[in-house]
């Protein structure tokens, strides 16, 4: 049989499900935001602002000499990364910890991969309080570990009497706390980590876990601090917001040593290329120009909240570099009616609501005369 | 408690064990060789040669391209890499492939990791011909899958006969067939292909998988022909040897487009990086350079045989980058004498048998006057 061959069984209806997959596989279609030919892209919480061009140059001088050795397989370790990391992260997160709290992937989704696959599982569950980030239920799955969808309050708050008593009830393994949270924007108090840790330590000796993907864009602190005596807490991050670096590809965690040590049993070694080291290595170095165009970016979702509000449309706190705005009747029909307009924005599946990102000035008003529009004809 | 507190606690024996990871965790370390500082290092199966400067310039230039869109996730499907690399396939592999055949990852690991999430997991099994590519097993074990450990000659040739019998016998979702094997160097037969393939598809239907890692440098010709009319075989490669590129971490497999579109419901989205793909398409430019030194490496890895068996060892025919040497009645000692003389090779735990890459002429000058000492105190 040629390529072509090939070709002719697929058109002949050779697919997925004629293949030896698991059980739970059939019918699935791969995770990912529609990818749109659309002028304003505010769907997918990607920073606006490149990367100035002398961290672009400096890219290219780290990369070019991690080439020089890539006939060798990158420090398996990341040392150097981890401990740059370290630094960022004790410099900004109000809690010093070290290159050995730190653990680095591609991406937090590989982190949090690793995590389940060192402390979920076969026979295990993890709990999430949902609407939330939908990878968190999605590598679960693909790790094999179970998967519990805890409650929020409606003003999308953690109800943290509901969640303790879940967590009492199932005893889940691993606990997904996502501050500030995709894709509602809320962030958790430090009370609610502290309750919702006692409670799952209390059920049976379990992972915690902080996502804080979107943390430097928060009005409120970093939870790291809480890591202080829970060995059980991990909080996990990512160069792809704040960093403006979604295409590097660049999650980490800050935990105790011990975890760092758990999830080498599992890691794929040699997962982190020298490249990224590199690149990642690099961004690092300017981190003081990316926070700057964070702040730029804090004031535009501030704008986003009033101006939305402003219009009449119910708009949920964000302490994120995204809002989540409605209510609509149906909140895909207005995605659409948004996307005719020439702004994608995100219909995340939470009832009567869609998200944005906040991007660029211009982005922003193109954004809301869209939405203008629209509250216009639906008043009408 | 301070970051001082939680090394004190590491001090304190907080170890790994003291964690609820998964019970199957306990008491493992992870897998790697060990990393020493030594002046001729033999023992990762790392191509010698560096890259050439053109394209380390190359890399810097299409990296700094991409360092300009470093906000923007990267292009989830990779399809401008797939395509290079269905172009590569085509030309050497003697079957003509598409972009649509063809799957790119984080290493030929996170490949293999992704298809046993599609198609071991929980409940199913997979099998391979020890001794053999460790990782086969490490990341079967990481993905919950069963491992069976199937049988090989004394020469280290599959014992075609016993391992259809093995497959008859327990059925495995996942077959994996290593061509050339690693740590052993031994190429397979198509005709061993088809009949495993065979016995594979009549026990259930399942999944047969040819690690290709070391192809490019075999006296024999790829198995990829042997994918037309055999939906469920899939051929994994890497750019870590014959491109010299264990550093970018870039591993691709060539199968019936229903298997790459299996692989993308458990693939993590975004997985690989725009510095990756970049690095990867500017070393695609390079090949007909790179695969130049893999004919000055196959010309030192016959020579290394060569010499071997002049003086005295043991060699198990080559079709990879490197050779496995014996006999030794303590083959960890032997493998620390050869390091006392500042070369360090490879002890995989086959008994009696050490491995040893094919690096320089004169690291393997120095490898063979170490060996050829050896060899004189062993008969003294």
């Amino acid at each position: 049989m040629s390529d072509q061959n090939d070709r002719n069984d697929r058109n002949n209806a050779l697919g997925i499900d004629d293949l030896p997959i698991r059980e739970e596989l059939r019918g699935k279609s791969p995770y990912g935001a529609p990818q749109l030919d659309v002028p304003v892209q505010l769907n997918t919480n990607e920073n606006p602002y490149p990367l100035p061009e002398p961290l672009v140059a400096r890219i290219a001088e780290r990369v070019a000499e991690a080439a020089r050795g890539l006939n060798r397989y990158p420090d398996r370790d990341a040392v150097e990364l981890r401990t740059e990391l370290a630094r960022y992260l004790t410099r900004t997160g109000g809690h010093p910890v070290a290159a050995e709290n730190v653990w680095a992937a591609n991406g937090s989704n590989e982190v949090l991969q690793q995590l389940l696959q060192a402390f979920g599982g076969p026979g295990r569950t993890a709990i999430g309080f949902e609407p939330s980030y939908s990878m968190h239920a999605l590598i679960a799955r693909g790790t094999g570990t179970g998967w519990l969808s805890g409650p929020r309050n409606d003003d999308f708050t953690i109800d943290v009497a509901a969640a303790e008593a879940a967590i009492a009830a199932h005893r889940p393994d691993v606990v997904f706390i996502t501050s500030p949270n995709n894709p509602t924007g809320t962030a958790v108090g430090g009370d609610t980590v502290e309750r919702l840790y006692a409670a799952a330590q209390a059920a049976k000796p379990s992972l915690v876990v902080v996502d804080e993907a979107y943390v430097e864009f928060s009005h409120r602190a970093s939870l790291l601090p809480l890591l202080a005596g829970r060995p059980h807490l991990v909080v996990s991050r990512t160069m792809s917001k704040a960093f403006g670096a979604a295409g590097l590809r660049l999650g980490y965690l800050a935990a105790h040593p011990a975890v760092v040590d758990a999830v080498q049993l599992v890691r794929l070694p040699y997962h982190l290329s020298a490249v990224t080291q590199a690149t990642a290595l690099a961004a690092l170095e300017h981190t003081d120009t990316l926070l700057g165009y964070v702040e730029q970016l804090k004031a535009e979702r501030d704008r986003l909240v009033a101006e939305l509000r402003a219009i009449g449309y119910d708009v949920t706190d964000s302490d994120a570099n995204f809002v989540q705005f409605g209510r609509f009747a149906d909140a895909h029909e207005a995605w659409r009616r948004i996307l005719d307009r020439g702004v994608l924005v995100r219909d995340n599946g939470v009832p009567g609501r869609l998200r944005v990102t906040a991007g660029t000035p211009e982005e922003n008003d193109a954004f809301l005369d869209a939405v203008r529009e629209l509250k216009k004809e639906q008043d009408a």
